[in-house]
């Protein structure tokens, strides 16, 4: 089964690698990654698509949630959620067949953002079945390059926040004086 | 300076750690990140916005191409190129000041996927400046989460793909070869 992962996590360096490196020592592979700042811009927002086993994945939220830098975990599709995803794609277009690709790009909703000699490039969004349908129906035409963001999730009645005026690094001071006094205690 | 860099990778287990881990290797933040797959399940593409010198950044595309799983990096920055975002902000929204907030999203193009009893979800696509300024105007309605992917970038000019018909594993197969025959040697 496929699962939405958010992370919240403070915008510090090497985070990523942290984060990246938890799912692959567990041999989970990650299907897709996107990783932003927030409206806060000292935090940041990890969306991991992963497929696998819902008990490893657990430990792996559980190992998440005592990194320094992670502020909160959520399995996002274990519930009801909003996922998107942006892709563009440049494909071969001829004056013969460009009426037929723009058709094809107007049903999805898509955009063509570029048009030169010989090829357009199509933006389009939306959940991972559309844009897989898209892709499919281009191919025909020959594909030059995609490039796919991966997903990206809310849910629709839960919010993943850090509380209003919380000290996020504060947050992580604690966590990093909690392990300093267990060390200390060794 | 703002770098857009693009790696195709073959799709294996934990080549997304060690790209991360490259990076925070050698100091660079990571600004975003977004990895999907490609036309070809087997090949993803990443795109990853750095800031940073230009020496080390050569340096680090440099060692990029060393990794088995790396197929091509292109600093996509440095020439003509489309980049594209997508944001998902859900923002406070009361029956008053709807109207107000469904003008900005149609100001922006943006589209509304979802409303619930006290808050809109809003759908954005565009180049980074674009979405800073509706998060920006959205901001005093009191945004409650926003979520990013990252840019994705295509050159307009330039394509970043594998040789049509080239064995990609091939590719890694002979580089592992190689490695094997360098410490064999030693």
């Amino acid at each position: 089964m496929k699962h939405i992962i958010s992370v919240l996590v403070e915008n510090h360096f090497g985070v990523l690698a942290r984060v990246a490196g938890l799912f692959s020592a567990r041999g989970f592979n990650i299907d897709s990654l996107a990783v932003g700042e927030t409206q806060e811009p000292s935090i940041s927002r990890m969306t991991v698509v992963v497929e696998g086993d819902m008990k490893v994945l657990d430990q792996i939220i559980k190992q998440l949630n005592k990194l320094v830098d992670v502020i909160k975990v959520q399995d996002i599709s274990s519930e009801e959620h909003i996922a998107r995803e942006l892709v563009l794609i440049k494909v071969n277009c001829t004056t013969e067949n460009r009426a037929e690709i723009m058709q094809i790009v107007s049903t999805f909703r898509a955009k063509v953002v570029d048009v030169s000699a010989g090829h357009a490039t199509v933006e389009v969004t939306g959940p991972e079945g559309k844009v897989d349908a898209l892709v499919e129906l281009l191919n025909p035409y020959g594909i030059i390059e995609v490039v796919r963001t991966g997903l990206i999730a809310l849910g629709r009645k839960s919010e993943l926040v850090w509380k209003e005026g919380q000290a996020v690094n504060g947050k992580a001071k604690s966590k990093k004086t909690a392990r300093k006094k267990a060390t200390a205690k060794k």
